[in-house]
């Protein structure tokens, strides 16, 4: 008999992956899908959240994390609808970590909810290297910011599960090449689907949320 | 005679710190004003540049570092109306940091510039943290972005010395409320102007331009 031979697990987890997968395990316990939404400041992650909520309504239980550096706009939207939400302030911080959101964990019913979106700090950078015990990494890139962005900030294009263009409603008024920026996208990350949606209209909705709908029935 | 009383000098200088002061020092035996440029992703940083050179011709001559995560788009841009320019690649880093602008610096004709526009890496948060050696700090909010921004990223907005409003020229195609939004940067900031332009049709950056003249002409 050959003598075994035992692998060397040399991947050591910080205390933040480590929290992360304590909320990974939370979560599956409770059959809950957890959506990371990463995106500049003001790209529409709150109307991306409330638009898909409303387009999953009757098939999917939502809850929501809002986190932002500072305030409670947020959360106060997403209240009004009657959805379970937490705020979380970071103070200064430009990311949710794994701890936050375990604090937030907490205080949702999470055996009332099948889909939570936790919305990151606006920042195109910094979230993705804080793992949250998320199943979906997806990001919103929008019109006015530019098609550039994907060669600026590679990390977050190239990491995410999904990718939203939101703003589409503004095209006619601005220089964006959609084009390059599918190109640019497709180059970085060639497994994410891409949606071009308009929260403002409601246009492409429905194809994000469907996809969205398949992934938690997958899971 | 009373005894002499010694101040205790408590400022401990952070590495970073120690370097930015060696950078203005530098900026300041070669006459040049350094202006800090941060804003989020897309909010116009590297138009408002060369809108503002443009705008400056013939008064004040400039130079541009550029700081992004990857790439040199912005730098070509610059590069090609005769400026001359540096890109900063920080790699993944959030934001510029002193040593990287004291590198970019031994690269710049010094002597032939009056005015240095360091363009920040795109992001709300961490750039404020980091002291480069500038003398003005100044932010670019913009339309499509919204009018909370100041109250969902208060750092920025309280600390610099200016604010541009950009894309106003997209005011009729957005939800934006420019009193709630000046009342909220008032509030964090009373001491700094508001410029509203656009970048696109030129408006009101003429005033933006003067303003950086008289603090040239000051410094």
């Amino acid at each position: 008999m050959p003598p075994e031979i035992l692998p060397v697990v040399e991947k050591i987890l910080s205390a933040n992956d480590m929290v992360a997968l304590e909320n990974k395990k939370l979560l599956d316990e409770h059959g809950v899908l957890a959506v990371n939404v990463m995106a500049s400041p003001g790209a529409g992650k709150t109307s991306l959240i409330l638009r898909t909520i409303e387009a999953l309504r009757g098939q999917l239980r939502a809850g929501v994390i809002e986190g932002d550096v500072a305030g409670h706009v947020d959360a106060d939207k997403v209240a009004e609808t009657g959805i379970p939400v937490v705020q979380i302030n970071t103070g200064g911080g430009c990311h949710l970590d794994a701890p936050q959101v375990q604090n937030a964990l907490k205080q949702l019913p999470l055996e009332q909810i099948d889909v939570l979106f936790i919305e990151n700090v606006g920042n195109l950078i910094c979230p993705t290297g804080f793992a949250l015990g998320e199943h979906v990494n997806m990001m919103i890139a929008n019109v006015p910011e530019g098609h550039d962005k994907p060669i600026k900030y590679p990390g977050m294009f190239s990491e995410v599960d999904a990718l939203v263009l939101n703003k589409i409603d503004l095209m006619p008024y601005i220089d964006f090449d959609l084009e390059a920026f599918r190109t640019a996208v497709t180059a970085l990350n060639a497994d994410a689907p891409q949606f071009l949606v308009s929260c403002k209209t409601g246009e492409g909705i429905q194809e994000w949320a469907e996809w969205l709908l398949a992934q938690s029935q997958r899971h």
